[in-house]
């Protein structure tokens, strides 16, 4: 796994990582207890505040962990993780250590108390802002309240989930910025 | 642009072409008025109903469509429209005629009176079942109540938004089924 070297970033512009659809592991940590796991259904809403919602099934483990404590660390693993990535989506925080387990590194946040994953790509800080779906679809409305990226690549290569244990690997990048009206930018 | 052959699809396995995080063409239908916008902020909720939660600015013309209609369409394009998804993306519905500026072929949809992009690889016919998040995040919920996809390739070459007029292409695909617990697929 990479040891990135990283700086902050502006949580107004987390869209570049999250918008093109990858996989994240989102850490937790409640009266003592954290956890990680693998997330797929997750959207930006809004530029600033910096909105994220996500689909979190209640029965995980850090289900709980993220609603007591409204507050969670997305985490963008890349490609060299798959193996872990598949392998914490296979397990339950409720039998094992994960961070442990999966040999990952615990290091403290600034702005909340769950723990970020060294060995990812980049991490968000978030904070619970609305729970007003949780109940009825299990779907949290987080804000990125300090966002931490990797100085290189510029780009990561990223998993993205198909179902049936298929990943789609992010491919190359194509520049269209003279097609776009400046304001749309 | 292709002109692919396409077949009925499980609306409960939609998730194989969005969760990945295609950018989509979003079509719409609204007492003869038309229109075509571009959305990258969408995410999986539910497998069965098949939801899919999207947000859509105000300020957009389709966004007056489709909530009076409560319908739409989302097409998957592929990497040999980006410059139509480009196009779309920096122009009014209150200005040009999508389908006839782009050269696009309107095909009437079963379940909803929104045309389906007949060039995309995919097309899922939704209905408006949740307003909840309208007004505070302009957050449809949708249900997609039929699905056509392409018979071939079996995955598309989708692209993927980071903003700044910067593209990703979806690249390899990684088979990890034997990684994971029956339960989990």
């Amino acid at each position: 796994m990479r040891n990135y070297k990283k700086r902050d970033f502006p949580v107004a512009k987390v869209r570049r990582f999250l918008e093109v659809g990858p996989i994240v592991l989102v850490s937790s940590y409640y009266k003592g207890e954290h956890n990680i796991m693998t997330m797929g259904w997750h959207t930006v809403m809004e530029f600033s505040p910096s909105l994220v919602g996500c689909m979190i099934t209640a029965a995980n483990h850090s289900f709980e962990l993220i609603k007591k404590s409204k507050e969670c660390v997305i985490n963008i693993p890349t490609v060299d993780m798959i193996d872990t990535i598949v392998g914490i989506g296979n397990c339950s925080g409720t039998d094992v250590d994960k961070f442990s387990e999966f040999d990952l590194t615990a290091t403290p946040a600034t702005q909340v108390s769950a723990p970020m994953i060294k060995e990812c790509y980049a991490n968000f800080e978030c904070k619970v802002v609305d729970t007003s779906l949780l109940n009825k679809y299990n779907f949290f409305i987080l804000e990125v309240v300090k966002a931490h990226v990797a100085t290189s690549p510029r780009y990561p290569r990223t998993v993205h989930y198909r179902g049936d244990g298929i990943f789609m690997v992010s491919g190359e990048h194509i520049n269209k910025r003279k097609l776009f009206k400046p304001e749309m930018l």
